[in-house]
């Protein structure tokens, strides 16, 4: 007889119905990088290309929008990153017949660390996943481009992902798309096999897979998640439906806590129009 | 007789009332650091010391607040820095009583550009400043504690900064200071005479001054920028001040360029919840 704490958490099945018309949604999120894209007088986008689903789908999407010209794949390999993940990157990117660029960040990366030998691999990943946007950032200035994210919306919501390294971007055309969503565009996109079927992971150390992270599936957080936060369900009510108590408390606990990431800097009120507070316009005011 | 555009901006001197009463912003400004913090369940903030004023007075503003134990000052020269700079920041922090941390930018920064040799110099800053935010985060995880941010008004007005990087932190105490005033604030405080009469400058390359890259001093900056985006005066109105036209317009067009700089990455809408569109809520929600 298992613990019960050890039992994987209850999955009732979809509740609420994240499934898309992705014929539709294809039309509106490469219409949105075309028209965001064009209206700051830039026609390309460089797109870190990781080999996982997520950058796979933005990249493809960019391609619809401004073709393929348009679109710089930048391969950022670790030495410690699956050698599988760039295969699979280099790959769609010669299938995507896109322009791309393979910038091995263990240089830039390794040497911080000899000073601090002691640092944890959650430090290191977040170290690498800033590095990957100082240099798309860059690759982006080179090209006269924008830097296209690549953060879906259980990862935005959960706070899983590194703030100001792979949550920075200028446009974010999956960031709406819970990762099972995600993957209907994917399979609609007729994206390879091999990255619609692996275990989706940040690949920052060995081993690592999202869903033992979050400690759940994709499938039930992302059912708990739209309940709570697009429904607006009451917990008791997403536990009357049959996802477990203990999940749904910490999944939304994660997503309270994890606030700061969504929000630009906080700044201290002094004046009658203090930036981010009630100095706001947007983003394309000035074009 | 000198051309034109050539002359110094007109300065009719102060129309807008920037002067502060420095001992009550000390106050408000002391006690929202000590708020903040302590609400993340934190005691502790780092601080880039570039020894230059923003970042001199945003750490001296810290230690009111959290006291010098509460306070990690880092020190971070590339090779190309000035090394003044270096010993102002030192100075000042064995006068502050805080720990200090050097760390050498240049093993990070420099072998990027070995693959990049043709890069400009504001792409070289740029990596210099998002090296410096990937360092402070760091250490700010290493320490427990938050990065407290060094922009000024000023310079978020006229995104006169590197996004995800000089521009990134979790608190920012003097964001809604205009230059001028974070001087008067340093004089209040009694900063060092070294560090409240050098010119303003990134320090990013030699030579490189705030004043020239803007076109005025801030005196004048400052006040142009007050009128327009605080009072809310048109461009004719701040003209009739004594301003020079194209210096007001061309800092209006400035600050409405730069307007992504001060928003989070643009995400499509496709639910009924989009994060940064209409799922906000305060950044110490979970907390």
């Amino acid at each position: 007889m298992k613990a019960a704490g050890l039992r994987a958490p209850a999955d009732p099945g979809p509740i609420a119905d994240l499934t898309l018309n992705a014929a539709l949604v294809e039309e509106i999120l490469s219409g949105f990088i075309a028209a965001e894209t064009t209206r700051t007088g830039r026609r390309r986008v460089v797109v870190g290309l990781s080999g996982g689903l997520d950058s796979a789908v933005s990249a493809t999407l960019a391609v619809k929008a401004l073709g393929s010209a348009g679109v710089v794949a930048v391969l950022m390999p670790h030495r410690l990153s699956q050698l599988s993940s760039l295969e699979d990157a280099l790959k769609l990117a010669k299938r995507l017949g896109v322009r791309h660029e393979i910038i091995d960040i263990s240089p830039m990366v390794d040497p911080y660390f000899e000073r601090f030998p002691d640092a944890d691999r959650l430090r290191r990943g977040n170290r690498m996943a800033r590095e990957r946007m100082n240099v798309l950032f860059d690759r982006s200035a080179a090209h006269g481009a924008l830097v296209l994210g690549t953060s879906n919306k259980t990862e935005l919501l959960l706070g899983y992902g590194t703030l100001f390294g792979d949550m920075a971007s200028a446009l974010n055309p999956i960031g709406d798309l819970y990762k099972t969503q995600v993957r209907q565009v994917a399979r609609h996109l007729r994206l390879p096999a091999a990255i619609q079927r692996k275990a989706p992971t940040a690949d920052l150390w060995a081993g690592q897979t999202d869903e033992a992270e979050i400690g759940a599936t994709y499938a039930v957080a992302d059912q708990i998640l739209c309940l709570l936060f697009d429904e607006r369900w009451e917990t008791d009510e997403v536990v009357a439906a049959g996802f477990d108590r203990r999940l749904v408390e910490r999944l939304r606990t994660t997503v309270m806590r994890s606030q700061f990431k969504r929000r630009p800097p906080l700044i201290a009120k002094l004046s009658t129009r203090t930036v981010g507070v009630d100095f706001r316009y947007p983003r394309d005011w000035g074009t």
